[in-house]
Parts: C-alpha cells; structure tokens; sequence
C-alpha cells in the first residue's frame, strides 16, 4: 500500500463552511468524520477487548474474512437491530421486494462510506437485493454500530469499520474499500466526501468506470460543487442533501418527536404546566413549540424575524424575555442564550440546544471559577451558582437531538430509499443525460421516492390506489 | 364629461388570466369589478328606495356635498362598523397614531379605487390623519358597504359608491374622482386596475404629477406588469399582492377560520364527530384540516403532491376515496369533485368549495333533468338525487370564505397597513429610488409592517421591546 | 272553557330555583316560558302582519283546521328548516326508520309542550311515524319557529303556537292542546312543567289514562320532584334532564363549538393571535379554552377550585390577573366580571359571558351615567370610558351561546332521542315497572340511546358491527 | 430477635384483592412488595459484589453505622439523583422551605416502609428539615435504587433496603426499623402495609404511642378498612390512595406522557403518520390517544361503553376492528388482545399494554410451538409467526409506563407533598378529632395541597397571589 499523503493537494476542501475548526493541522479528514454521533453508537457494547480490529483475524461463519470489524461475535444482536430498523422502512424494504426480480442494479460494484448503523445496514441489503456488489467503511470514526457492522460481516457484507477508530485506521478502511483485487467500483455513495476524495487522491483512474457519485452531506456536496467549479469533476453526481424531503421533513417532523424524546431521556421532567421558552420560531422551533403545547407546557417564543413571530402569535404563542423553567433553543445564530440571560434564570432551568450547530449557547461563559459543575447523569450536568441556584445543562450545549435522542429511522427511511433510487437512476442512466456535473434530485424522482414512501405507510394504501400508479419503474 | 370610448384602446387589458369569461364582449369593466363580494355587503340594508343616487341631490351635516352615495342617513350605522373594525386593525391605528405629528403624507393626493368597506374606511381615515386628501371610488359594483360609504361621505370624504351600480355608473364614479376641478391626485392606490386603466386612457397628463401606484390585486399587477414590458408604465408602481404577508397569512389562518365560520353560519352543523374529507392539502387545505381536527372532526384528506401527501400523513390525516358525510374542497383545479362522486356520497352530505376559483366543483354537471334543487337558505342548496338522496351545496360551489363568511378584518389590517405603508414610501422616496417600473415591496418594508403588526397585537408587546425597535420610521 | 285561576292553587311551584325573577306578581307562567331562546327563533320573519293569529281563519291544503298558527303561508319554508334540522339528526331518522314496522307508539296519544323548532319538529313527525297522535304547544312564548309551526300543521299536526304570545295566549294553546273532544292524551312531553301544571289544576281526572310525563328541564323536574315529595304525583314521571348525555356532552362540546359561532357571528373577531382570558375551568370553560387554543389565541384562565386550576396546568394554560383582549365568562358564580376589573380592562376588550344564569358580568354597574352605552349591531354594545376607551359588551352579558349562535342539531338529536325512547319506554312498560315517582333514565336506556347516536353518526358503523347489538329493541 | 411467625396470624391479610396470585403458599410478604417496578431501579448499577448488605460493615462518612445498604461508596451518585427530583419536586421543596421555622414535625418519629427512590430520598430530607427523626425500610424487595439509600446513609438516615432483598432480608430490615432501643416510632408512614402488619403482630404495644398512619397503597388501605371493621384498629388512619388527586391526575397526565416515552425508548418508533389502535377510551385511553395525535399518529379507538364512544366521536377518533400497525392497549378488562386479533395484525404491529393489571393482552396465546419468540432488545420481543409476520411485544405484555417509562417526577411528588400534609395533620391534630378509623383526605386538605403545588408550578404565581392565600398553615 502506497503512504498515505495528501496535505499538499487538498486546497480546495479547505473552504468548506466549518464554524468553529476544532481540528489540528495535522488532521485530515473531513469535520463529520469526527462529530460524535450519539444515538446511533447507544446500543453499542462499551466492554469489548482493547486489541484493534486491524489486528484480529476473523472470519464469518461461512469462512468469509473479508472484513474488519470490531467482534464477529455480535452478528446475532446487531441482526436484531437490523431487524427492528427494517420495521420502520417499509418503503425501502417495499422498494427491495418490487425490485428484485428485475435487479436494476445488477452488475453495479458501489463503494461506499456512510454511517455503519442499522439503517445503513437496511439499505447494503436493499441494495444488494437489487443486484449490486457493495463494500463499505464508516464515514465517522465514532459512529459505528459494531454489532451492526458483524451482523453485515456475517452475511457476507465486506465492511471496514468499527467505532473509535484512529485517523489512519479512518484512511486505512476507505483504502481496503476501493483497493481490493479483482474489484473495481463502478459507483459511490459517500456520506462527507472523504471517500470520494480518496479515490480523486489515490485512483484517479478509477473514474473510467465510475458512473457517478451519490452524496448526502453538506460538506461532501460543497466539495463537489467546489470541483464541478474547478472543471475537475469527472462523473456525474447526485446532490441528496437538498433534496426537498431533506428540507421540509427532517427538521419541522423530527425535531418535534425529539425534542419529547431527549428531555425524557435526559431528565425525566413532566412536560404538562412547564413554562418553555423556544429561541427561534423557523422550522426547527415550530416543531418543538408544537409538541410541548400538545403535551401541556406553556410555550414562549423569541424570535427576531417578524414574519416567524406573527406566525408564532397566530399559533397562540407569546413572547417572553426572561428566562422560565424550562428553556430549549432551537435558532442556528451563536451565543443565543448568553451569560447574562442564564444569570437570571430561575432555579432549575434546563437549558438545551435543538439547533444546527453547537455555538447557540455560550457555554464557554459558564466555565468560570465561581460555578460549579456537577456531572448528574450522563449528558447532564449542574451547573451551579454561588447562591445555590442550578442550571441544568443537557449535552454540554451540543444539539441534543443528536446527542441525547435517537433519529426516528422512519425519516432516515425517507433519505435512504432516495439514495438507492439516485443509485439505480444514474447507474441505469443513458449516458447522454447526466454531464458532469452535480445534479439535484429531479422533483419527479423525488415525487417518485415520496410516493413510494407515502404508499408504504400503512396509512397511504388508499393513497397509492387513488393515484393510479400502478407501476413504479 | 368626453364620452366613455376604449373598446379599441385595451388590448393588453385583454390577456389577463380570467378562467372563465362570464362577461359579454360589450362589458368592459375587470372581472373583479363584477363578482359578488358577499361578507362585507351582508349587513347592508335593502330596503333602501330605488332612486339611482346619481339622481339624489344629498348633503352631509357640513353642508358638504362633492360626494355621491346611496343615503347619507345610514352614516350612523356606517360608523358603528367602522368602530368595530377599528378594534381589529390596531396596527393602522396605532400607525395613525403614531404618524399624526409627523404627518408624512401631508399633501398627498391619494385617489383610490378599492373595496368600500369598513375595513377601508379605516385606512382611508388613517391616510387622512397621515395628511392626505382622498377621493374614493368602488372597485366592484356590488360590494360596496352603503351606511360606511355614508359615514365616510359625513366624514368629510369625497365617495362616489353604492351597492349596485351599473357598469356606467361603476366609470362615471371612477371619472368624478379623478376629473375634478383644482385638484389633481398624485398617488393612486388601485384594486383591479380600473382607475389606472381610466386614467392612463382618459387622462394621461395626469401621470405627469403622479407620484406612484399602488396595486393590490392579481389582475391589476398583471395589468401593470404588461404595461411596464410594453415600455408604457411611467410612474413607479408597488406590487402589493405578491407581498410574502399576503401569500403566508392569508391562505392559511383565514381559511383555518373561515371554514369554521362559513359551515355553521350556512348549516348549524356540529363538526365534532363528522367526517371531512379535504381536497387538497396545500396552505388552504392545512388550515381547513387543523380547524377541523381540533374541533372533533374526522379528516381525510386526498391529495396529488406526494410532498404535500406526506406531510397530511405526518400531521396525521388518513387518505380517502369516496365522500364522506361533510366534503370541503380547497384545491385550486377544474373540476375537482365531478358528478361521478357526488352520485356516491352519501345522504347528507355537505359540498362546498374553499379553493381559489369557482370552477372546483363541477356544478353544470348537477343542472340535469333528473335531479331536483332546492333553495332551503341563503346560500344552501339542497340537490335532490331520484331516490330522495340529498346533498347539500354550498354558496352553489363559489367560495365559500368569500360568499358566506367574513375575512377576518385583521388580516385585512395587515394588508392596509401594507398598503399605507406602500404610500408613504412612494411618497417620500427620493426620487432615484424607484424607476417606471413594478417594485415587489421591499422586505425591509414588509418585515417593518409585520413587525408593527406584531407590536400592536396586544400579544406583542414583549416582541417589540425586545427588539429595540423605538423608532419605526 | 273556565275562567283561569290557578294563583292560590300553584304554592308549590313557587319554590323553583330563580335566581332573579324578572315577573311581575301577576305572572303566573313559569320562568323558562319568557326568557328569549335567540337562536331558535332568528329565522322568522318579522314582517308578518299583526293580526293575533287566535282571529284568523286558517286550514291546510288538505282542509284541516285543527291548529292555531302564525301564518300557514309559511309551510314551504319550515318543510326546508325541517329538512335541514334531520340532516343533523341521523339517529332519531334511523330510529324513525326502524321502528316505522313496529310502530311501539301504536295508540300512544301524545300532548307536548316544547320549543317549537326544526328539531322538534323532527321529533314529533318521529313520534307519529312510530304510531303516535300528537298535539302540541309552546314551551316559551317567544322561541316558535312560526314557520316550522305552519309546516306541522300543513303535515296534519295540531299545533298551537306562535313567536310572540301573550301570556293569556300562552295558556290558551295549552289548554286547546289538552282540551279537545273525542281525544284525551295518554302521554305528556313536558319541558318545564306548564303543560303537567295545567293538566294538574284544570283537569285532574286526565291523569287516569295517562301512562306517564317525559320531562325535561330543571325547572320542570324540579316540580315533579315537589309533587312526588308531597305525595301528589299520580303517574310515573322520567326525568330526562339529568341525564348522563346532557350533562357529559352539552357544555363540553357544545361550548367549545359555540364560543367561537356566538363570536365569529357578533363580532368577526379573528381568533390568532388574541390574548383571551377565561374565567373557570369547569366544562364549560373546558371546552371554552381547548376551542379558542385551537384556533391560535393565547389562552389564560382564573379558576378558585385548585384541582381544576392544576388541570388547566397540565393542559398548558396559566393563570392571569388582569383582563387581556378578548375576554370570555364562563363561570356560574355572581359577579366574576365587577366593573373594577372593567374599567383595568384594555381598550377594545369584548366580554361575553359562557356561564350558566346572566350574573356572572356585573353590569348593573355599567349602566352609570360616566359611561356611554352604544348598540353597534345586535347583541353588540360599545360601553365607552370618559378616556374613549371601548368595551365591547356581548349579548348584554347573558348568556353568548343562547343569544349568539345556534345550538349545534347534533346534540339536540341526542336529547331528542332521549326524548322517545323515554317515552317508548314509559308507554310500554309492564304496570308494575314504573310507580308514581320520578325516574332517571336508567342507565342502560341511556347507553342504549348513546349507542344509537354513536352508531347512526356516520362515523360508527365499525361501533356497531364491533359491539355486535344486531337488534336495538 | 424473636423467631418471625405469623403464618397462623393473618388471616384478615388474606382477603386482599389480587388478580393472579403468583406467590407459594410460603410466601407471606404482600404481593406489592415483590412486583418489579421497573423504572425507579432503572439506574441501579447490576456490577455490584453479591455479599449480603446483612453481611457487611459500613459507615458513613461521619461514623454513624445505623443503617444497612448496599454500598456506602455509592452515596455521590445518589446524592445527583436526588437533587435531579428536587428539581421536579417544587412543591415539596417549597413546604420544606416555609415549614422549616416552625418545624411542625419536631418530636415526630416516623418509622416509614415504601419504595427507596429519588423522590422518596425527598420526602424524607423534607420530613427531617420539619423536626421528623426517620428510619426507613424497603416496601419492595426490587424497586430500592441502591445509590439513593446510600445517599440516605451518608446523610444520616437509618435506611434499611437494598435491590434483591430475600423474603427474609424484607422482614429483617423492617424490624431493624422497629426494634431498636432508646427509639419508639409515634407515626407509621406506609405504602403496602406490610408494616403495618409488622408492628401489629410484633409489637402490638407500641401502638400506644402511635398518633396515627398514612397508607398510600390499595393493598395497604384495603388491610386497614378490613383491621377497621374487625374493630382491631387503634389508631386513627389517614387513606392516601383514593385522594381525588391521584384519581384525576395519574391516569390521564402520566399516561399522555409515558405512551410517548415508552414507545420511544424501547422500539425508537416514528409517531407521525402511524396508525394506532387505542383499546380503550377511559382516562387512560384519553391520555395515549391524546398524545398520539398530538404527534400525528392517526388514532383508532375501540370502546364498549358507548358514553365513552361517544366522548372519542366528539374528540376525532373513529372506530377500528382489525388491527392496524401500532397497536396500544389501555382498557383494565382481561384478554382484549386475544390471539385471534393478533394472527390478523399485519407484519411490524407493535402490541403494549397501558392498563391497570397485566392481563390485557392475552401472551399466553403466544406461548405456542409454532410462534417464534426472539429478544431483540430488553423489554422488547419479536414474535415471528410462521409465514415470517413478526409481532413486536413490549415488555412481556405487562404496563408499559411502569416497565419501560420513567414516572414522572412531578406527579410523584403531589402524593408526596398529601403524605407530608398528611403526617402533619395527624401529628397535630387534637386529640378528638380523628377517632380510631380509617379516613380520607380531607377535601380542604386535598385543595390545600394542589393549591401548594400549583403556586409552586412556576406557572402558578399569579394563581396564589389572586386568591390570596397568603398564609399556608
């Protein structure tokens, strides 16, 4: 294996829109590659041995070792979880059941580099349904479901991933994805763009083969976008990231069950007769003013746009200065919630972030010597006042949707079956229709993909007859 | 008086976006000027004698008498409703307020041609304690309000408006507004279009001193914007129609109130326990079905967009096929609700239309020999099938908001103080500012009238310190 | 006929709970047979010409003239007003149905004394489809529905009543009802006990032959329970009043439809955004507040009884001192609104009241000569501050859902349903069932009735197929 | 120590209503003092030793030994959980806070046998700060959380309990609470009456200086009634279970919030657009449906009493036979989910139990050689049908809100703050005023306490300050 080296060429991955760098120089791979990812690692067994999987020699139970995971052994849990992910799917597993007689992806080779979650694993074996060859590693070096990552080890998956893994170890599993003998991906799903990176880096030829990228993040289609700029992208690709069901379901539908689920989770606090101030009335705080209001707590609002506000007026909510009993914040501005405004909160405030990054509250401000911190439970501290009065800060100030609730798999559903329906778009594309260039999901195949879910539900039987689509592809 | 002569002179008049023409070639007034306008007429008395007002020789308690109105006795009734609506636009009155010292309108010469209600009572009022004149003729030839043109004309206003008027009179008021000797308007606030469109024919010098327009409706901006691409707009126009206030608030948090309203005032129907199936869930259709379902209903919804069928499923809405006990239609294309289903809905069965044009429910299809219609109130038909089937058609499939419901006079308010606001800009912009062109309102001035609005809620009282704003202008 | 003379006989009728009474000494009627029922009676028109219907001369189309009527003119209009009511009424139309074979009121001559309305009228027409002979009068010499009066009498029913009757009138129908050759009642409907009264003073020996009193009101209940206590009731009586359905549905769901009928129709109030205060957090105020939170108002309450205060916690609501926007009375108590709290209250501010009895706004203590009271429409004052500020004064304080909206059919249906089954009940039951008391409605007639309603709602067929109750008798 | 012998001496014990009894004949703890409650023991670490707490030597960290717990060292972390219910536990706080001067319980000796949770801890530490000396044993052999009596310890109480008590622990930690020498309890705090029992078998003579009980429990208020009526009660009682508080708010508040929280953590379900069946629609059923389609699940009720059918018309829900895809029970009659229904689910149904016993659904049905039962996580199964339709059951089929939810906090802590109120009635009560019986609540008490949890609600302020107590005691 060649030595891995690339700080010199990578200029252009530099720009990319990083509020706050808490990376070294010396570090390379992308920001996500390195946020926690909480929920998803919750499951995860913690006790395991200490021997680094790149160490071990394992082999599935049919003598498959072409993989490296953390233990072979959890096959059977993560199985479980796969199991129960694939109840909240019911459009990508309606997707792999219509598909697989006519395998649209049949010859497809994709490598790819997303989160290794139960989720995921529904998707490889969706994918794999329809015909395609798949070898995948993480693209967070936190966020791996070892369990999950044996049971796609166990059925014959090639996986490169486990949670906690070093940076070269990162490198080094993307690597052991794209450069196998006798196996040359043909497409990629990348979740950043570091795994498209390291192919333009290391196997620029591979491209040849290559029909096109699919790529889910923020950063990763920044990126494209900065090559595509550069007259260096090569093959076609697909933004998912904004696509219209990313925008409009994710924050509104999910941030309404999560903000429920991480106080919960957190504090146990009843949410009927709580005064809660909500920072931010856009899509974010409608959903969580709408589901404490329907659980009972008295909803305060701030918010500087004044369209946002007459919206929030007309849904019968006030506007509140001070702080009250419970305090959630939702807007995407830094420093929100400032020290002056927790010096004159009440005793017992919890004070949380349910916004886009993690700068919304001033968090730096409470690490002074006159506070005292105390850890109460995991993700929860004290943080107290020289008169005794307590602020009870959930996830030190990061977004507790992520940290301290679990993402509703029904939603990360909604991005999966349009990932594997961009996968089978531009696979089975004429060659004339795609350039290179990054394209949006067409509204009709993102139609296609929310109709394909909506008929899924259980709820849109009716749906799917009323319309009259009676065949999919 | 040159006699009314433009058959030949309109023909970019002639592409407006009418759905379907009911007017004979010989008509000559906008199709708005013409539609039955219902709420703000409701409490008009009909009693009145039959002598044409133009015939009437009438005099205020002033003595004053550059006015032309049904019957200046009703202004007492007139300014009762003005009072009420007062109650209900506390941001133009609070503008009123607020503006009286500086009086930014002072020499304003506003003509304006808009609906004569108490709600423009109200503004007209408001522009005049600003420092403007006002001359004010109707825009629509039924929905003038007499006893407030009454109150207005007693007020000291020059109206030229009745409940009524014929085509002939709708110009000649327009004329006797315009046409008046030692006064020449320099603003125009227009709904419609049909006084710039007099103006522009009859008296283009006009235009000389005019310092701008102001445009409330769809046809009207249509009507300026083939003016400006035909080079001829030579004064600066605001477009006040496709203001982001009017396209998010009205849909939605009317419709949420107006479909309450117009159900019971027509039918006493108890909605708790009924089922609703709701045509179309976009804003209208949202804010039908959140008023229903938190009023006991049970509502299904049918919809085309899978976008907007995924987020009835979200919100909690089942689909359905066939017609249920109470149908509301909010969806804005042709014949939506055909024959076919309205021969399987049940006995019973209430049909009425919240969409945005007359055409949603196929209604010619129920003028059929074999089924029988009876008129059982204002309003409400009873269409009788051969086996004694009853359905229930509301405002016979015209708009049920507009025909048997008021508009909440407080989103009217949003819109007058728009409009106010508009004036003033115009009025007092430097002159580089705005070109012989259509200008969208600028968000700054929207955000500044929601904002206002936001502040003299009541509820609002928090937002506006908070803010900082003090000053407003 | 004798000469009516009842004032030394009636001692114990005048114990009945009043509150205030509003009669003269000389009075004699009851005091639900005065007080104005708006709704039920807004209708009628009020142009008929002044001729005491007691000296006309009127007959049906088939010759009858066997009533006494406003205007038989009038059928046609009251057939539709019939029409509309049974729309609404669906389990007294499936009973009507199914019991039509069977006819269990065979032989069951029927005198009643009611409001009559659409509703009863629907109720009566069910009665005589299932056998029974009808005749009937007022309840209330104000509430008839003249123009349903004149369609029963054109469908055969001898009807005695009219809007507007004299006292002398009022017992004069009555006694035309009871007081007939060849036919002597078997049964009696009463709501509130005028018609019982009569029978009981003017001919007691009626009382032989009759099976049984269906009654309705407190008022009449009441009676029935003086003459049980002093022994003098001489055949059983059931009392529908107290009745679990009117006591759990009435001012629960009632309400919360009526609060926002009674003032979208007085004063077009938008509901968004509106800062209301609700005085009580029984039902009523329940339904009050669950109505107006729906439609986007900020809801606030004050509430004595703590454990209704922490329900309003726990449904989100907090507690205020001071009078806000939008001001809703809700409570039973005397004197919760006092003029101290009127004159704290913000310009504009409406109070209406919700309560129980007309007691609860006290405004006696408006009627000072420092305010000035002004009718802006119907039902609406402006009570104007010496500063100019507006109170809007609803219904002059009595009650907003009597006075201001109708009373949903739906729930009328239930009482009306109620209504027969009692009196199914009581004319067939085996002798010794029923003794000469008063009786609830026993609990499994009043699940039977529910279910009835449930099942026939549209919504409940599953109910019924589920619950398996294949034959209702 | 006396051998323990009361197999012949309790037969008043054995009348107690319990379902299934599932305890040998041997056993003779309550059978409330062996059900697993879930929640409370949620945090306890399992990793401890298994030396007997009987066996071990301990001291806090002052010296004092008069406890036995399971492990001293774990006192921190305790002490973080119940500072966490403080925060929850308003009410409770602010009794503590005002009672402290005047130390109504000074002299009191409470010897208290209930569950050892945070809020317990709370109740305890307030008890002490109002003059109580305590000493505290277990009520449940599993429920102890084995930090929080740590905390206990460490701060100076005699506590008595730990997690995986034997029968025999249980009985000899109560009697070390008893049996000490130079301490005589005078008050009895109890929740199951196994106390209770002890005393009266053990120590009959200590009675004398006992100046009464408070019993929170079913099982424990029905023993008394039964010791009442055998005139074997010499104390005077105070019965805290059947306070209109627990009644009114338990069911409906907690529930509305543990179906969410128990679906969440156990299956990570997404509530928006699923449809569910609620079984059931009492105060329970009200509470999850409410819930449910506040998060946008589309609610199916199935109800036998039509009352209460009636109720869920009015509310929106409709009716379902068949079993849809997430399926809740709540009803409190045995087998409502029967096997049979359960073969018709379709694949992915959720099947949990919000009821009152554990009967509800019928898993013994599932218990069959054909069926496929998989743990796939704690408290979750999959029961895999034959044809590979997978059912998943919560928690065995037992209540889903004690096994899988947190209780809230708050709710806790009004019993807490009525057994507080309770113990100081009674121990300041005059001699006469309670006799040796079993008594409820007083309602002015009741409405005393509410009033104190709602001032201190944070909501609340202005809700003490309008009525105007200003004084508590």
């Amino acid at each position: 294996m060649k030595k891995i080296q690339f700080a010199d060429q990578k200029q252009e991955f530099n720009k990319r829109p990083t509020k706050i760098s808490r990376r070294s120089l010396s570090r390379s791979i992308s920001q996500s590659s390195t946020d926690s990812y909480g929920s998803a690692a919750s499951y995860t067994d913690s006790s395991d041995d200490e021997t680094s999987p790149r160490d071990k020699q394992q082999k599935n139970s049919k003598g498959n070792a072409d993989f490296c995971i953390k233990n072979i052994k959890q096959a059977d849990f993560g199985r479980r979880e796969i199991e129960i992910a694939e109840q909240e799917m019911p459009a990508l597993m309606a997707l792999r059941k219509r598909a697989q007689g006519e395998k649209p992806l049949a010859g497809a080779k994709i490598v790819g580099c997303t989160h290794i979650t139960a989720q995921t694993a529904v998707l490889m074996e969706t994918l794999s349904a329809l015909g395609a060859q798949c070898r995948w590693a993480a693209c967070n070096i936190y966020s791996t479901q070892n369990e999950v990552a044996a049971a796609l080890a166990e059925g014959g998956f090639s996986v490169f991933a486990w949670k906690g893994e070093s940076e070269d170890d990162f490198w080094w599993c993307i690597d052991r994805c794209v450069n196998v003998e006798g196996w040359q991906p043909n497409m990629i799903l990348d979740d950043g763009g570091d795994l498209t990176h390291w192919i333009y880096k290391k196997y620029p030829s591979m491209f040849k083969k290559i029909k096109g990228i699919v790529e889910e993040s923020v950063t990763g289609v920044h990126r494209l976008y900065q090559l595509s700029k550069a007259g260096k992208l090569c093959v076609p690709a697909m933004n998912v990231n904004d696509s219209v069901t990313k925008q409009k379901f994710d924050n509104l539908y999910c941030c309404r069950e999560s903000i429920l689920d991480g106080l919960k989770r957190t504090t146990d606090v009843m949410f009927g007769g709580k005064q809660v101030v909500v920072c931010g009335y856009g899509e974010v705080g409608k959903g969580c003013c709408a589901a404490l209001k329907a659980m009972g707590s008295i909803v305060y609002v701030t918010e500087i746009d004044p369209i946002c506000a007459l919206q929030a007026c007309f849904q019968g909510f006030s506007f509140a200065f001070i702080s009250l009993l419970l305090y959630v914040v939702s807007v995407g501005n830094k420093n929100v919630v400032v020290r002056e405004y927790m010096d004159r909160m009440k005793n017992g405030c919890i004070v949380c972030n349910m916004g886009h990054s993690n700068t919304e509250i001033d968090v730096a401000s409470l690490r002074t010597p006159e506070l005292t911190w105390e850890r109460v439970r995991s993700q929860v501290d004290h943080v107290i006042w020289p008169d005794g009065k307590r602020i009870v800060l959930l996830a030190e100030g990061r977004l507790l949707n992520l940290s301290c609730s679990t993402v509703p798999t029904f939603v990360l559903s909604i991005t999966a079956t349009t990932q594997a329906l961009a996968l089978i778009e531009l696979y089975n594309a004429p060659e004339a229709r795609y350039k290179q260039d990054v394209y949006l999901l067409p509204k009709k195949m993102v139609s296609k993909c929310v109709f394909f879910v909506v008929c899924n539900m259980g709820v849109g039987q009716n749906y799917g007859r009323v319309q009259g689509f009676e065949s999919f592809f």
